[in-house]
């Protein structure tokens, strides 16, 4: 693990999830086309897949029959991806580009893109309840799996914290706001993925508690570098307009704490996700180098 | 059941679900005020409860329970209701008025309606997985009805159906294409929801399908009525704009068929609706009732 290199992991559990939407998000109705096409559109964008190699990192330090993990791990994309492309629409933040691509709207109209939305949020449900695609993991896992998805991605999660974002645009807004959107928009899904890891792996509710503890501090991490790269990165590096959150007045931590208080911050949150998985040993390798990545990336 | 009641029959079942939405669709964050709100707004705008009452008739066949239903029943009422925010947006059918009131977008605007759209989508899953309010189902069933829910209404079901009827709106359409929206659209979910009781109820494979069956005919038939209503009735009786789905150039059963021979097809699909369920007896007379409702209905 010395040479643990991020660009190719990240990119070898991508892969695993893009042949699952190969297979799995198809078209086999004329009617159907553009849909199909919109919702692959954002799909095959090229994220990072940093949800999907989080799933399987987790996963890895209880198990490593990693093959039952692909479905629940594009699932959380799947999800993820509905969530960006109804973030970029006109009424929400209004995105042109995304990833260096036009915004899904953009490229299929208003109407699709919500379509090719909600088809992939209803999608993440149908894969993570499908028996068929799933034969090695029991019923109760799989409920609690889809169950503790939507509590992380409904109104009391991501949904949430997007309606919290949208209100704050006026660029009214305290510590206290920016907390809650952050914790509620980014980190309870990152958190969710990291303890679906030990759900799959048979992990105890202790477990499952210290994953999740684990998530909610890289994915308050991940938002903080979000918002201090709005700033300090360019165009080209992000694939996104950059100076953007400022322009509209949106709640950010640098807004509030500014930069460099804000870089502190998430290193303190580092620090402490890497003290709770401190008492794994080395399968939890992975995890403590996402870590690490979250808070050196410069994408 | 000779005096059977339907507008008291459905007032009893959607009171059921009025109550699910009273404790479990509620706010305690100040931060989400605005999007519950949007949320219990639709929630509680008045609509008929059919869905609901299908679930609720079509258990009724097999088991007696009836309280086991009401989280599922309540999630299909959520998801339906979804469908009918996202509808209305200006994006899509542009809709100002659904049930004599103002549409979601119209009171808390388009972002909120999006959220609130997506979190009423999300939640039908929370609830149907929750093994805390749905203590005496099985896993394995509760696993069963949310897959089938997915799959009623993800790209190969409702949202395909949603997105061919856009694609529909120039006015160049045929015989085929408005099957396949009319399907998908709103056959399918109503289909499910007359599976779904046999599922709770323990039916077996044939009575699943069975109640599909009576399921996929009354709701096409409920949809061609509802284009048929579109054209004679009153804005007034209906509660909406009449008249829009010719002015947009819409898909529908009497701009193909005209409107005698649509009357006509519906009532055959009701006919066949209630020979499928006649090997039930006195306990499948709801679903009967159900199925005259339907085509007897003035909004």
């Amino acid at each position: 693990m010395s040479e643990f290199n991020m660009a190719n992991y990240l990119k070898f559990w991508g892969g695993k999830v893009e042949e699952f939407f190969e297979t799995y998000i198809t078209c086999d109705d004329e009617h159907l086309k553009g849909l199909i096409s919109a919702m692959r559109y954002s799909l095959f964008a090229g994220g990072k897949r940093l949800r999907p190699a989080l799933v399987y990192s987790s996963y890895g330090i209880f198990e490593g029959y990693f093959d039952k993990v692909t479905p629940f791990a594009s699932a959380v994309e799947m999800l993820h991806t509905y969530s960006l492309i109804h973030d970029d629409l006109p009424a929400m933040d209004d995105d042109d580009m995304r990833r260096g691509k036009p915004t899904n709207h953009k490229m299929y109209g208003e109407a699709t893109a919500i379509l090719a939305g909600d088809g992939l949020l209803t999608k993440s449900f149908e894969v993570m309840c499908n028996k068929d695609i799933n034969p090695d993991v029991e019923a109760s896992l799989m409920l609690e799996a889809a169950f503790k998805l939507a509590v992380a991605t409904g109104e009391n999660g991501m949904v949430g914290g997007q309606f919290a974002d949208m209100e704050s645009e006026d660029g009214v807004f305290n510590s206290s706001v920016v907390d809650f959107i952050h914790t509620n928009k980014t980190s309870k899904l990152i958190a969710y993925c990291c303890e679906l890891g030990a759900i799959l792996g048979y992990g105890s509710d202790e477990d499952k508690k210290r994953m999740r503890e684990y998530g909610m501090r890289i994915g308050l991490a991940f938002q903080i570098v979000d918002d201090i790269l709005d700033i300090t990165s360019t165009t080209q590096e992000l694939g996104k307009d950059v100076g953007s959150d400022e322009a509209r007045g949106k709640a950010t931590y640098p807004a509030i704490h500014g930069v460099e208080q804000s870089h502190a911050k998430a290193e303190l949150l580092i620090e402490e996700a890497l003290e709770i998985i401190s008492v794994y040993g080395k399968t939890a390798e992975p995890c403590r180098e996402i870590a690490k990545f979250i808070i050196e990336r410069k994408n």
